[in-house]
């Protein structure tokens, strides 16, 4: 499980696993582990039927994932069923856990994760990491983490793997930040910085919104564009249930899509791109607002009382939004586009604008645009998530660790 | 070999089959495919130790691949080697062949290639197809098909299926156009109004523009945005060596991204699209250059000869390029740009600005962007050799055909 991320598994678990005895094993574990987390609790006997495999064969994987600490047995079953009364098995709610982490500008915040996909877990800390060197801020992270983990070990759960959200482009290796402008980091190996005891996954926090959407989204579709934003705006590509990452890793800059060629200078280099209209300093700019603590909040609720300058400020940036994801859809042709972070705190202010300029832009039906009700927790979620899924497409990953 | 292509396999041959004894022995049939085609002529022996299995096993395959006539011996092996004399395999220059057709604004084009990947038939008929009902252009081309298939019968080949590139968006059933504006088509079912003795693949130009680039460039990588153009403006994408469709299947429509918001009018609602700025005819009118046959000619040489008109025309085009590619590489993080099609014939004249505007707007090194050396051949090639590459693929599923 060092590289969960890239492991996302869209037809399903192992499908990389060379084809031997031991690999067919281990695909068999992922594929029970898949069917109790999806349908359970379910007795041997369902589980073989619903994978076709025989009830012994069933059994010994059963007993391995049992042994390793992913499946409980929950006794008997109910009666009232046909046969013999089989033990239902679940997934277990001790074992193995996710640990998901957010750097965000003004904040950090830690999660851990088990496997039936609940959050056991939670530690947050409030304060600006905008210019603060990644020194200090990956030292506080890893407090949070080992404050987390404590807690999750308090419960039974031991930590499989560490997932970091940062807010800016990571490298290939999953571990560098190469450059996140909101914080002033530049080719910063957030992996050096962090404790080496468990598993580490660096990736954009986008990224993982977008993970957190297919994952944990009611109704999601397998080819969309999750949006998001902080200060910037970030993008998240995924195309057939996988995450579009580019050649550098750098897939997904929506906010340097350019709308107005000679807008304003950007920060990139560029002019006139997404961010110099819907970037929250932008939106903050024009709506005339000091920027401050919890930046969203504050532009959200003055927009809910009625202030005009806000909401000509969050329409505009509607617009801008419309502009940048007509060329988007164009481009990707996907089946939607779902507004997370902090985007989706402003979703009513927005949205009138931007599905406006979409349908404007477009010969037929636009391109739909949902919000998600994951909001700014989709990050630090997907994160976590990302561990867990890591260990259910791989439950041999982490056999005999706990 | 219904659907060619979609079996693009970037990760070998085969890969979907079921993994059963006759699925194994379909891939094999493809490995042994693959190995000659590549490394050919190769002996019986040199195929066993390069893919791994006994010579037995390798002989068994080879025969019923000679047999289907998709393999042929030269004769024994010239002397020197160590060892008993083998005959040396290659791919059949007889047996199936891939017939790839265009339907153009200004003509319509078939191929036939062969499984070496050599063009052995070609006709071609110059004259406006724009504005003509699918019907008597569909006629034609089946004209042009029988006389390509008549003349590569009379070499010993045999038609394995048709591919046909069109100007627009084609639907994932590959087979109807569902918009090709510089057509006038609309919801065409062409494989009603082609000849149904082939099976029939259909697909906009750019898809199989980008996929010949990627099977016959020369270094393309694997992860590129190939653009090109007839009248309109087309991109395909492809990612990891395969091509990104989109939900509909309408992806790469770079032609529509918006390049400046507020800018003309364009056919398909919005304003100030890439084709309003780049577009054959808007570069003709900003030339002051009246449409004709062969514009792609005509611009190339008045610009050579120094005419300053059409020069910044095609300057103006070229920064307008600048500016959609900026945002589709922020989006996308391809490893490079590929201009085919009409484009490349004007690359020299578009290029400048087109990179300068993309280098204005990145931070760090600009996305490299290269010229096809197929130009305006590359869609037909590649519907030709979509067909090869599905054979190659899949030669199981031509045995006994010929």
């Amino acid at each position: 499980m060092t590289a969960p991320l890239h492991q996302t598994h869209p037809a399903g678990p192992g499908r990389a696993t060379p084809d031997t005895q031991q690999g067919m094993r281990r695909r068999n574990l992922a594929r029970v582990m898949h069917t109790v987390s999806a349908g359970g609790p379910l007795s041997r006997a369902a589980v073989a039927s619903r994978i076709g495999l025989t009830r012994a064969a069933v059994s010994s994987l059963v007993d391995e994932l049992i042994r390793s600490g992913l499946l409980e047995e929950l006794g008997p079953e109910r009666p009232g069923r046909v046969g013999r009364p089989g033990s239902a098995l679940a997934v277990s709610g001790r074992g193995p856990a996710g640990v998901g982490a957010e750097v965000g500008v003004d904040h950090l915040a830690v999660c851990a994760v088990d496997l039936r996909g609940q959050v056991r877990a939670r530690a947050v800390r409030y304060g600006a990491n905008r210019g603060r060197p990644p020194e200090p801020v990956a030292g506080e992270l890893a407090g949070l983490v080992r404050r987390v983990v404590a807690e999750a070990e308090g419960q039974g759960l031991w930590p499989a793997g560490l997932a970091v959200a940062v807010p800016g482009l990571v490298a290939r290796d999953a571990r560098t930040v190469v450059r996140a402008p909101n914080l002033d980091w530049q080719d910063t190996d957030l992996g050096a910085l962090l404790p080496g005891d468990l598993p580490l996954t660096v990736d954009n926090e986008a990224n993982f919104g977008a993970l957190a959407e297919l994952w944990l989204g009611d109704g999601t579709p397998r080819d969309f564009l999750h949006v998001s934003a902080e200060i910037g705006i970030g993008a998240a590509v995924v195309v057939d249930g996988r995450l579009l990452r580019g050649t550098r890793g750098f897939a997904g800059e929506l906010g340097h899509v350019p709308v107005r060629p000679d807008g304003p200078e950007c920060a990139c280099g560029g002019r006139g791109c997404l961010e110099q209209y819907a970037g929250e300093d932008a939106v903050l700019r024009a709506a005339g607002v000091a920027p401050g603590e919890d930046r969203v909040g504050l532009l959200a609720g003055r927009a809910a009382q009625g202030d005009e300058a806000v909401r000509r400020a969050l329409r505009d940036a509607g617009t801008a939004l419309g502009i940048a994801l007509t060329g988007a859809v164009n481009l990707l042709d996907p089946d939607g586009v779902v507004l997370g972070g902090a985007l989706a705190g402003l979703a009513p202010w927005l949205l009138p604008s931007l599905r406006a300029e979409l349908a404007r832009r477009t010969a037929g039906p636009a391109c739909p645009v949902s919000v998600s009700e994951l909001g700014s927790e989709g990050p630090l979620l997907g994160a976590a998530h990302s561990v867990v899924r890591g260990v259910l497409d791989d439950p041999a990953s982490v056999a005999g660790r706990s």
